[in-house]
């Protein structure tokens, strides 16, 4: 080795230019040590496991606020020259490596294999958890309620869509807790039959597509008509039925239709996300940065919401989002989904749920879990 | 730290069972260690990228027989806990992410996103190379030819369904070399419109599909009727008509057709895989584990295959495949596209080559490359 592990980052001078082969065989040396740092890892994790018990399964032993904190310092200390975000998938990928050495996690995620749902599974939980492509998202909450699946990864909300509210409603009646959350970058393909642009004079997409591709097509197709239609799958079938029409869509949605790429992606702003929660059997301690999903129940009466929100407030506690649903209960008729940081199990969120009026209404705690690290 | 690096191998004694918080400092020094080594490779990567040109692309200084060597030393040090397979994957990306600092290898293939095509890319070229989902193995080929990719992934053979004859055809015409080769394991399902396994009566596939999963199907479908169809999807087309009918067929069928997964993966034997091609513009040097393909043009005369292989054969010069295919030409008539081991530069493969009686037939090399690791 030609360095010291304590001078190794990137403010000192970097090695001079050499000849290829002497540059290999640095490598070569640096391979070798994080190859036997890999290994040492793994031994330790496997010791955990133990601890848990002498057949722990990796369920037992899976943290998500551990997994949190050593993600969060690896992006801490990174000061090059790769990017937080591969370092974040080196090290998702290591440790899903050394957690699944007795039995992997079973993930399930609503399928079939390729689907965004699976690329957040691979996110989250790295490429050793094994995944269990289920025919929907009700199936996943099944899956995971009577442990086939040790986890499950549903779909949602969407930064051009907004909230899924199908996959919100089912925690008004299921007992799974939310214990993570993902985001994935989406991306929007012009499609077409021909694929030639030359020959687009209407483009169909849902209307927050087209919005979301704005800038882009103002300047590649500023005298094409913008035809807004229900889903980006109907602008796919219709595109399909002219040579001169043209869809907004995901790139899938090429090869269902056999449509052609015209261009992509082409979304104005590079942050498209869909956001993923986690859900599992149960709840997990602080990593230090967290977020909680919350579900309040209020009865039809004036100030309500106000009463539950108040201790929140007052506290500076910030809600990220909030979604009012019919909760066609007896006793509660409206209920909210309100998304606030913090954890359940620490100040101040700890105390202002504590606090809230009894008769205004009811919170059940969803879950409080690590927020996504990129 | 508490060991030193030297002492870092499976053959110490495994560290002893401590608490929690003991092995999670263990863990964080050795994260330390690893991220630190990670930068500074990236360093020296960066230095090979800077030799070979001030802005070198990634395609510039991406070899594969060097990354072949390096996996192929991590296989040979590896002594556990973690699978070869497993640390193989953890280099491909570690390796990827070094290589992608400036401009991304792109690569093409035969979309959409979550194909196995795609899957063979993050395989070979891991997560940091940028793939292209491309409508056709034909406009793959283009691509690169055309230097929009940099390389391409086309599949070639499936254990189960033999060659891909089409893909093979396309070598016909085109200029570019092959430079790698990518083994992916596929899996087959049993799928019904129930999902029950004691409603099943009669079971399509396709034949080869069928004898795959043979064993399976006497264990648990012993009174079941097998009825060999031309293709899976097919198979899956007719199990949705009827409640006693299942298919067999990878497990996106289940999807595609509106199928439950009554079981899987059903395959005898887990060495069911699909092989790819990895083609592009340059040839590359042996990195001593190779594999040659040739494509060899004969006259339609008695004897001529044989003087072909001749030289090859007195040589013991291992033979993996031989296809023929009509060659369509005016002086040769029959095309053949052998797999041969070793390298073109390399003796005995070398020796063998200059001998072939250019009156025999003619020999074209569509490329030496390392021999794929797990």
């Amino acid at each position: 080795m030609a360095t010291e592990p304590k001078k190794r980052t990137s403010k000192q001078p970097k090695p001079a230019v050499a000849d290829l082969s002497a540059v290999r065989e640095q490598i070569d040396g640096i391979d070798r040590e994080i190859q036997a740092l890999i290994a040492e890892r793994a031994l330790w994790a496997h010791q955990v496991g133990k601890a848990k018990g002498k057949l722990a399964a990796a369920v037992d032993y899976y943290r998500p606020e551990r997994e949190a904190q050593v993600l969060r310092r690896v992006v801490d200390r990174n000061d090059g020259p790769l990017s937080d975000e591969v370092l974040v998938r080196l090290f998702r990928e290591i440790m899903s490596a050394c957690l699944a050495q007795q039995e992997p996690l079973k993930v399930g995620y609503l399928g079939p294999e390729g689907t965004f749902s699976q690329q957040a599974v691979h996110k989250h939980f790295g490429h050793s958890a094994r995944g269990l492509p289920l025919a929907s998202v009700e199936e996943v909450f099944d899956e995971v309620a009577s442990g086939t699946a040790d986890f499950g990864v549903v779909p949602v909300e969407n930064s051009g869509q907004g909230t899924i509210q199908s996959t919100l409603d089912l925690f008004l009646t299921s007992p799974l807790k939310i214990c993570g959350e993902v985001e994935l970058r989406v991306h929007q393909y012009l499609l077409s039959r021909t694929g030639r642009i030359e020959d687009v004079e209407r483009v169909y997409s849902h209307g927050l597509s087209l919005a979301q591709c704005r800038s882009w097509l103002r300047q590649h197709l500023p005298g094409a008509e913008k035809q807004a239609v229900a889903s980006n799958a109907e602008a796919a079938r219709r595109a399909r039925n002219a040579d001169d029409a043209a869809a907004i869509a995901g790139e899938n949605a090429a090869h269902v239709y056999g449509l052609k790429v015209v261009a992509g992606p082409i979304e104005d702003r590079d942050d498209n996300t869909t956001r993923f929660l986690v859900i599992g059997r149960a709840s997990f301690p602080p990593s230090g940065h967290d977020r909680t999903s919350l579900m309040v129940f209020i009865r039809d009466q004036p100030g309500a919401l106000y009463k539950i929100l108040e201790p929140l407030a007052r506290r500076d506690i910030s809600m990220n989002r909030i979604e009012s649903r019919p909760a066609h209960g007896a006793l509660w008729q409206y209920a909210f989904f309100i998304d606030v940081a913090g954890h359940v199990d620490e100040s101040p969120l700890k105390d202002a749920l504590g606090e809230i009026d009894e008769f205004a209404g009811d919170v059940r705690v969803l879950g409080s879990y690590p927020v996504a690290v990129p």
